[in-house]
């Protein structure tokens, strides 16, 4: 029995296999599949845990468990320290995935969650936005332009028609280098860097995606917005951290991913529970319903789901497969006598 | 940023060049070390959680997250499948364990957990069997001689003067196969296969390490057992499951190695409150205080604790540094510019 590893290099080769915008529609795809499929009995998914703490840097890490019945669990555990950028040269969030068998309890997979996680999270604003977003939509507008706001500008990007991008950061040095960093993905998009107040005004889709320490929110003030505005809150996924005014959110159209956590951890913290809208798998479920939507105000309050773990989890098992990437490591040690655990071969 | 791969060979590696009795002997030595200076505010672990069912086989899929404060979280996910042997021809209890440093959320090390899951629980028998068994005990009887019954005897073997073990399983095969599993730790230890009542009549020390299913316990009656014995019930591990009698257990000194997780999975189900003793922890913290239990009838309730699989991991991470073993992988996607996902290097 042996454990697929998908690492770095894996990851690379994948991604070179398949194309980078043709694995972010694949995702999209799967993504909107899932959410239109979802039954809550058919895909456990428990709110996630962790432990958070302020030494040796304020941090968490957590386990995101996904069960789908019958067949697989899925384990996404992840890291958020946002000082390891400038720490360590490493991204904010880091995590790895893991698939066990319900079968045997064999672990399968363990795979790099670094790049899925950001590709699932720009996935997961796609669909939101596709429902949620004004049809004339071309202006996006990014609060925070590091890691997450490529992976957030390329998935819209590949769902919206657009044409301009205003994109602020609180630090420079991420400001200057977003351009270079997203270039490749976005052809003859204009890339602007502008003031916050700019990049709020102007957007047609807003996307914020922000390390604000907690307490510190909102990440702008309630100025005025395009009237159809629709928002990706994607940095909000912990008790106490915010970015979006509260004026602006109730008067908003407010769909969490998974409610249960983002009344723990989201912008619906900001909220009563009446307040808050249908989930996104509900919207997708029925869309007809939700589309007068598109022209009032709204806010997808992205806080991060085990489901969109599994599947991104589940896509590039798949991939692997067919393009024969990845290494095949005897990982648990298993016996030829299974009750003896002193047995250990000849190798 | 590497993370260091202890697989099935290495663990083979690391046996042959440290010694299954000198294994034992730090395992035994760093528990008691754990147990002697545990503090809740130190080491938080939560009480396990996990997926239980009964389709496609009845089998559970769990995760034992412990927090040491301001180093490390390690989590092992654990796999309980009673139909593994028949079915698979793989051990029961299937697991890994993952370390993660709390100072960047990266990953250090994967390993496989079915080893060290199997010496930690046979060496935390010994750290109870050393406090709360009689000076004089030389018998020990094994009721279920599988996979776990192999360390729990090799631990005792490593603490007290053994002279004879009797043994009883449910199933034939596993039966015969024990003496020859066990034999070349034992040295002139008599191996006698018995009665289910023998075991139970003749032990000093009874260990109980069975897969009885849910609500099929006790796995022996209540008859007469040696007015000291201690007995190590390490099977039950989930809600309903239980192998001791009742009786037994109320006229006995019950210490639980974890009283929040027992009362809900281990012979504590069986038990009101007051009837519990201290954790084994704080028998080790005040052994004198406990010393005179040694005559008398006492049980761990061995449930299994993440503070356990902590230290196993600590240790094994520490000697394969000690002796150079392990494959170094490059698990995580930790691209040169932390902002950006989507560069892949060059390689």
């Amino acid at each position: 029995m042996e454990t697929l590893l998908l690492a770095q290099d894996d990851i690379r080769d994948l991604v070179r296999a398949v194309g980078l915008d043709a694995l972010m529609d694949l995702m999209i795809a799967r993504l909107t599949e899932a959410f239109a499929t979802f039954d809550p009995e058919h895909l456990i998914i428990p709110k996630r845990n962790g432990f958070s703490y302020r030494c040796p840097v304020m941090g968490l890490v957590e386990w995101m468990p996904c069960y789908e019945t019958g067949k697989q669990v899925t384990i996404k555990v992840v890291g958020y320290h946002p000082t390891n950028a400038e720490a360590h040269n490493l991204p904010t969030i880091v995590s790895t995935m893991s698939a066990y068998d319900t079968a045997s309890g064999h672990l399968q997979c363990v795979m790099d969650g670094n790049l899925a996680t950001a590709l699932r999270t720009g996935a997961a604003s796609a669909v939101a936005t596709r429902l949620l977003a004004s049809d004339r939509a071309q202006t996006v507008g990014l609060v925070g332009a590091g890691a997450q706001a490529v992976t957030q500008i390329h998935a819209l990007a590949r769902v919206l028609d657009v044409k301009e991008v205003f994109f602020f950061d609180t630090n420079p040095a991420v400001q200057a280098t977003f351009p270079a960093r997203v270039a490749p993905l976005l052809g003859d998009i204009a890339l602007r860097p502008a003031s916050l107040e700019a990049v709020v005004q102007s957007a047609d889709v807003l996307c914020t995606a922000t390390s604000v320490p907690v307490g510190e929110g909102p990440v702008f003030d309630d100025i005025a917005t395009r009237s159809w505005v629709h928002i990706n809150a994607i940095g909000s996924d912990f008790p106490g951290k915010t970015e979006i005014p509260p004026a602006l959110l109730q008067r908003s159209f407010v769909c969490p991913d998974f409610r249960e956590q983002a009344v723990a951890e989201g912008e619906c913290q900001q909220l009563c529970a009446e307040a808050i809208g249908p989930d996104l798998y509900e919207v997708v479920q029925d869309a007809a319903r939700y589309a007068p939507l598109q022209e009032r105000p709204t806010i997808f309050d992205s806080t991060g789901w085990a489901l969109e773990d599994h599947v991104a989890l589940m896509l590039f098992m798949d991939l692997a497969a067919e393009h024969n990437i990845g290494k095949k490591v005897r990982l648990e040690h298993l016996p030829a006598d299974p009750h003896n655990p002193y047995q250990f071969g000849d190798g």
